[in-house]
Order: C-alpha cells, then sequence, then structure tokens
C-alpha cells in the first residue's frame, strides 16, 4: 500500500444541543427544557469570555460546513477523507461550546455542582446517541460511552456493560474527582476488571479542570499551565494503588494533554518510587508494586497525542515508548490539525522512519482498540495520505 | 579562607507543643488545654500509621540529644557547628510530629478544617516565639512568620509588618489555597507589595497536600509524586497573574521540593506561555507579560535545595539557575542531611566549580536574605567545611 492508515485518536462528536432531548428519558425531558436557555446563555457567556470572536469567526469561517460533522455522519465521512483519517475515537463536546451533552455531562464531567442523577441523565443521553452514530459506520467510528463512575459503581457498572453490549470501544471517566473516592479505591476494581476482561479502553481527555476564577489575571495562563496535570493525575492514583498491577490487561489511553512533559512524568513517578532515604519516615509504599511506573506506563497506558503534536512530540517518542503514542486530529475542534492534517503530518514527521510512523499514526490504535485493519486499510488506499510525503 | 560558609536555608524549629501556650494569647488557653490532648492523640496516630517505628527509633538513636535544638539555642548552636552551618533560615515544625504550632497553624497551613481565628492565634504564638528565638542569635537564626493571608488580608499585612518590625526575614505562606481567592487575586498586592519593599521574602514549603484517603492502597505514592507540585503551584498563579511583573523585587522562595523537575516546569511554562495555534481560541493571556516565566522564575525565584538534594540536583543546577539554588539541611527532619551534611556535600557536589559552591552553599542565600556576611565568615573559619573536602 503506497498510502498510510490514518486513525485519529482524538476526535470529537456531539449532537446541536437542542437534539439530545430525543435521546434523555422522558422523565427529563421538563428539567431538559428548563436547562437548555441556561446551557446556551452559559455558553454564550464562555465564548464571549474566553473565545475570542475574531478567532472563532476566522475559524467558523475556514471550516465552512465541515463542522456539521460533529453530528452528520455523511459530512463527517466526507470530512474526515478529506483529511485523510480511516477512523477516530470519539469523544463528547462536538464543538466545543456548542455540542455538549446536558446536565454537566459534556468533557469537564465535574462531580461538583450537579445533581449526579441528571448528569447521568446527560451521559445517557449521549451514550445512546454516540452508540447509534457508531453503529451507521462501525468501521470508522470508534465509540466511547461517559461513565459518571465517581458516584454509584453499581450503576456506573451498568452504563459500562450497556456500552459494551452496544458496540463502544470504551469509556470517558472524570479526571477531576473532587470530594469523591479516588481511583485507588478498591471499590472500583469490578469496573477496572470489566474493563480489562473485555477490551475496554478507559480515557481521560484534557479540559477539566478546577473551578478557577476566571476574572483574576492570569487565570487561563494557569489553566494552560495546569491541564494536563490534572487529566494525567488519575494515572498515579492507578499506578501507586496497584490497579495496573492487579489488572495487567488494563487499558488506559491519555488524551490531548500534550505529549513534550510525557517523559518528565515517568521520570518524576520513577524517581518518587525509588528514593529511599528522604521517603523512608513514609514507611513502605512500594512493595505491592512489581515493575516502575514507567513500566506500568508502557504496558497499560497509550497517549491519544493530538492538537498539540508538533516536534516536540516526535523528539520525546522513544522517551514516552514508540508503541503507546498515537496520532490524533481533534476534529472538529480549532486547537486541532484538521483541515491540514496531511501538512501537519508533513511538518512534524518529516524523517521519522517508516515503522515508526505506522506504529504512531495507527498501528497503536489498532492494538489498542482492536480494530480491523483489514476493512481499515481499504478505506486508508483510497484517501490516506500518501508514503512518499514522509519521506 | 579556607573553609566555606554554608547558610542552610531549610531548618525547622519549634517548641514542645505543650509550651506553646505561653506564647498564646489567654483567651485562646481554654481552647487550648482542649485540643492539646486531641492534637497528641492525631500526632501519635500518624505516627504508628505513617512514621514506621522502627525506621524513627533509629533516626533518634542516632540524633541523640541534638533534637532538642529544636527549640534550645544552645543544643541548636552546638548541633549545626557540628554540621558546619553557620546560619539557617527557620520554618516551624521543628521534629515534624511533635513540635508543630497549635491549631494547625504548622507547615500544612491548611485554609479548611480548623477555625481561622484558632489557627492565626496558633500561627502568632509560633511567631512571637520564633521572634524571640531569633532575637537570641541574630546573626545564625533566620526567621520566618507564619502568615495566613488567605483569610483577611488587612490582617495579614498587620502581620507581615510585626514580624518584619521584630527582625523576622520572611514568611511562610499556605500552599494550598481550598476555596480562597488564589494568588492571583489583586488584594493580594498589598502583602507583596510591603514584602518586596522591604525585603521580606516569601515562601512555601512542602509537605501541604489535599486530604487524601491515607487507608486506599498507594496514597503515599501519589503524595510523593504529587507533593513538589503542590508546593510550586502558587508559583504559576504570580507569574502569570502578573504579580512579578508589577512587584519586579518581589522574592519568593520554594522550599524542600527537590530539584531535577524544577527546568521541568519552568520549560512546561515557557511552553505553556508561547504557543499560539493551540490556545488561540483561549484569548489573549500573555500581554500583561513582558518576559517569559522562566526569566521571572530566574529573576524572582529562590529554590530551598534541601532533603532531597543528590547528583540529580547538581546536575540541573544550571537549568534552575545557578544564582538560584540554595542548600539547605532540613535538620532536625530525618528526611534531611543532618547529621551527615559534610559527608553528603562532598558525595553530591563534588567537582563543581568552586565559585558556582559559593554561591549554592551561601552566596545565593546571602543576596536573597540579606544576610551579613562579615559576620557569618567569622563563624564559618570556625565551623565550615574545608574548601579541599570538595575539590
Amino acid at each position: 500500500m503506497d498510502r498510510f492508515l490514518i486513525v485519529s485518536t482524538d476526535g470529537h462528536a456531539g449532537l446541536p444541543m437542542e437534539r439530545y432531548r430525543d435521546y434523555l428519558d422522558s422523565k427529563y425531558h421538563a428539567a431538559f427544557d428548563e436547562a437548555l436557555p441556561i446551557q446556551r446563555e452559559m455558553t454564550r457567556q464562555a465564548e464571549e469570555f474566553l473565545l475570542l470572536s475574531d478567532f472563532n469567526d476566522k475559524w467558523r469561517e475556514d471550516a465552512g460546513d465541515g463542522l456539521a460533522g460533529a453530528w452528520d455522519g455523511s459530512v463527517r465521512n466526507r470530512v474526515i477523507d478529506a483529511d485523510g483519517v480511516a477512523a477516530e475515537v470519539l469523544f463528547p463536546d462536538g464543538i466545543t461550546e456548542m455540542n455538549a451533552p446536558p446536565f454537566g455531562a459534556g468533557l469537564a464531567l465535574k462531580p461538583w455542582g450537579i445533581d449526579p442523577e441528571l448528569q447521568w441523565a446527560g451521559a445517557r443521553a449521549h451514550n445512546r446517541w454516540i452508540a447509534e452514530f457508531c453503529k451507521e459506520d462501525p468501521v470508522r467510528r470508534i465509540g466511547l460511552a461517559i461513565v459518571l463512575m465517581l458516584y454509584d459503581v453499581d450503576e456506573a457498572l451498568r452504563e459500562v456493560k450497556w456500552a459494551h453490549e452496544n458496540g463502544l470501544k470504551g469509556i470517558l471517566i472524570p479526571p477531576l474527582m473532587g470530594d469523591k473516592d479516588a481511583y485507588n479505591h478498591p471499590k472500583y476494581y469490578p469496573i477496572w476488571e470489566y474493563c480489562a476482561e473485555n477490551g475496554l479502553v478507559v480515557h481521560t481527555h484534557s479540559g477539566p479542570s478546577p473551578d478557577y476564577d476566571y476574572t483574576l489575571p492570569g487565570a487561563i495562563g494557569v489553566f494552560v499551565t495546569e491541564f494536563a496535570w490534572w487529566a494525567a493525575r488519575p494515572l498515579w492514583f492507578l499506578i501507586f494503588g496497584g490497579v495496573f498491577e492487579k489488572f495487567p490487561k488494563l487499558k488506559f489511553a491519555l488524551t490531548e494533554v500534550s505529549e513534550f512533559w510525557i517523559p518528565h512524568m515517568l521520570e518524576l513517578m520513577d524517581v518518587r518510587a525509588s528514593v529511599k532515604h528522604t521517603s523512608g519516615k513514609l514507611g513502605d509504599f512500594r512493595s505491592h508494586l512489581t515493575m516502575k511506573p514507567s513500566e506500568y506506563f508502557r504496558r497499560n497506558v497509550w497517549v491519544g497525542a493530538s492538537a498539540l503534536f508538533d516536534e516536540g512530540s516526535t523528539a520525546v517518542r522513544h522517551e514516552i515508548g514508540i508503541e503507546n503514542v498515537m496520532w490524533g486530529t481533534d476534529y472538529p475542534h480549532p486547537e486541532g490539525s484538521w483541515p491540514h492534517t496531511k501538512e501537519k503530518m508533513e511538518a512534524y514527521l518529516k524523517g521519522v522512519p517508516e515503522n515508526e510512523l505506522e506504529l504512531m499514526l495507527s498501528g497503536n490504535a489498532v492494538n489498542c482498540y482492536d480494530l480491523d485493519v483489514d476493512k481499515l486499510n481499504v478505506i486508508a488506499e483510497r484517501i490516506g495520505p500518501v508514503r512518499s510525503a514522509f519521506a
């Protein structure tokens, strides 16, 4: 094949707000009707405050009608064809500020400030829709269920099973734990076990952050400094908590956190797990682990490298693990590579050996999500970027 | 001089719990008498749970009566003489688990779970005592006041002024902000301004962390992975908040966070402050800054490098800034270099050029705290480590 197979491990899909109503249990319709204008107004304010209108207007102009691919399958296939992408992992929040599930069940998934029952209702509405959306084209669409596992574990486990039975390939969990039991709590074992046994990939995605006061100077600077840390934070609860030790087949994907700092995180955890004199007074916290933190990372963790992928990411691919890095386009978010994915790939990956490109552009994703590579190659032969462009 | 002048920028001092009573306003005596047995019991439980008794017993045996230097000035001078140290910056929590100020006013300084009035009473009791302790030997003892600046700013400012008027050289502030206004809030300007104008150094010190559930597996691993981040976190609120831009003479010291990861933190902030495409949708958050984050760091921030100082720290001294790293012994904490400071210095600093050693061992501290180097040299000539040992 003279083209590369591309699997984007960071795509976003979501209905226009009002259309989530059809996927909600009817008992939540009244609450939905009440919340919709509030959600619209909050979105408008956030956009006004955070998303500079000149930036956004220009971006929308460039994007044209491609944005409707957030919910329209035929537009989506046309757009990703043009972008050279054969398949995508689909997170919620299609267009960040316009297509989030209701009741705080979008990417942020904060376990505070919202009624858990309503948040679950919003999550289920999205899960039903995304399952339907993926069934339209199961080869190209790798869907994730939103699972609010910090609340009742039995309820969360039922949703995980529903997701698996309905063709979804993974779950998105809240990275921020608030005052809920953290991810090193044994009560979550049944969820990790089910995901491990059934090949469901557990995800966090950047974006969620504490409630900064955005009216204060530099708050956005604080956000951009911390956002990747918050998304990655569950990892050290899982690693030191012995979860990957107990469930060696569990797969975890960390998405859109940028890559250059990940080797630092691995070094930090390894150093912290090994220092003796200075941590002697804290007792033994390592004997339940048989490997170094970075070794669990390389066995159990994948990086959905999108949006912020640049020369810096290419430079550290071996330090992260060449079998752990997966390309993503972040379509249809403005910070991603779409609609210039091929040009960005060429700019940032030129000169990388072909076998490494194959791993990062799709091979690792095929392994992580257990994809049907033969069917995907048929698509790639038609729309994938030509290999010679990267030589 | 054939010996080095050593200034330890991380020492701890504190009274045996019951003796703080004499430094409390009498209206808090009843609350103190009620709290004392509870504090003792919590300390005992924490020690039982976290501080393995075999580790601690052995350490106490080695330490002998040197531990009384936590509150006894003559013991302290004898001990630091033997350790080769001419002067020390003094944080609270003399022996971590036995000499903390009352009412949660020890190192942790959590702005939750304690009545602010009582916490202030505990902080003032310590401040009165440490001011007295430093006046006994003002050349060798560099005292810090505990300032609970997340509560009422006017009250905090009064304490800062009291500290300056009573010979203290800096303040220790809470690194964890809880739900209080963060350090990028303009309401704190009067405190930064007073500190900048009067040369008071603002400190955070590692140790404070969120309320992990220590009964869960791996909780200590999470703590050791995160503790330095929590201590350093106020920095990016100050940097991106424009505080160092507005108060260019403000001095900030970050203490006992280990050093090897600091260049990563600087790189992270610089990258975050410079990326354009991916953060375009977030609007402008940089135009109020005239320098890169790492440049503010090198101008305004010092690192109290103690306890975890090792080959890794020596290796990154230039990446942090050779004029920003200050040695510390962490006496009398078990994780520090005392009573083997000279041996550790030789092990970790051997081969470092002499001018760089001078900066890290005392020169930078002399500049940061504006110390009387002539008087200190008289002491160093008697007790400092001989220069030839590092050649």
